[in-house]
């Protein structure tokens, strides 16, 4: 499980007084980077330099309670199916009481920069995911 | 069925070049706001007047092929299950050439303002959502 | 004088209730892709196939009014000084009762992609802002 | 002076591969947000528990340099002007190499949140504004 801790700003809350709840894909975004970062795999890298990229596929989320500005977030990331070409992440956002706020999941697949097709998942990272899992 | 158009902004986008995928959430909730206007539910009237508001509980999207800056994008919302509280939309977003470039849906919750206590759909509401179910 | 219409996305509100500030410069840089692609030049072009970039290096507003979300908006383009590599552009944003709620200018620079050397401006850019000056 | 550190996320970045132009503002805000809270003024409280809110009525920016996903980025805020109703705050922000990418500033009013009258900063908060000056 990795862990990735931030707060709530107060552009990523909307007219409600809440967190705008694409927001939440947004704070498990930041989680994932700060997660591939910490393994090798900077998205620096990826975007700018690697003859890959790994594309999201799906994503879902459950909003079970409302973060409002200045909050302070824990996001928890854990591999779900490590496959050849693609992986599933599993998200938990707890807030600062230690209630889950949401939690949901993103699948990831591996392709060639160069025609968008399939490609193994590089080593690295596949060893580091099943680290998490 | 309610259709939406629009075109993608750069600030959309990301440094991958394509629409950034949380970014599909938020326009299918302006496709959702819109729609919402165009049956008299007004998210001014919902946010600062009403003495309800109307929650999303849970979202999802599949992701099939990119967006790009300046792409034309049409957005079709359906009603699923309309329930006595809440009800299901379900989205599916095409690109000019008619291709399906993501599909997903959202689960909403209308709850009081006060107290966050679940509480029937308006009138106005389940049947405008029906119609289009 | 180019004109952009749009309307206030519950995502462009913060929980003050309000247009969040930096969403101004958001919507005002729609309004810019909006007139830039009204003369020939798409940002899908000046970003994916062309060899210059037009970068923005300075940017200010005075924010007079909020928006709330819902409410409609325009925004008007005029150019002002057209030099021979960069251009300033103003801004006046008004809401449906026709008040200036905010307005504001930025400036833009034409530069190589390789190397971000200076550059003139196309032809057809200059010839097009001098039509709104 | 007031130190605030972060970096770059994907969904800061656009298609033309760099920080775009309206999420510096967004930014400065982060470290604003920031100073407000080490100095006891939680934005929390101020949006939804004080009888006043300080509006944004200016904002400037100079963009000098190209920031890109993951770039770890310190943003500097000074006060300058302390007003009896309203402040100055300058922003400078730098990147790894130290090098400033970016210098701007904020003109923020203290209002009433009932008729948005004009209305004498909190003593603590000028006290403080003062203090990094």
């Amino acid at each position: 499980m990795y862990t990735y801790q931030t707060s709530v700003k107060l552009h990523d809350t909307d007219a409600a007084g809440v967190l705008f709840f694409a927001n939440y894909f947004r704070l498990t975004h930041e989680a994932y980077e700060s997660f591939m970062a910490s393994i090798g795999f900077e998205f620096y890298h990826i975007i700018h330099e690697a003859d890959y990229v790994v594309l999201i596929v799906h994503a879902e989320c459950d909003f079970k309670r409302p973060l409002y500005v200045g909050n302070h977030v824990t996001v928890e990331i854990g591999a779900g199916s490590v496959g050849k070409t693609s992986f599933t992440l599993n998200y938990s956002v707890t807030n600062a009481d230690g209630n889950v706020v949401a939690s949901g999941n993103s699948v990831h697949a591996c392709v060639d920069k160069q025609g968008f097709n399939a490609r193994e998942l590089p080593d690295g990272l596949r060893a580091a995911l099943e680290g998490i899992a």
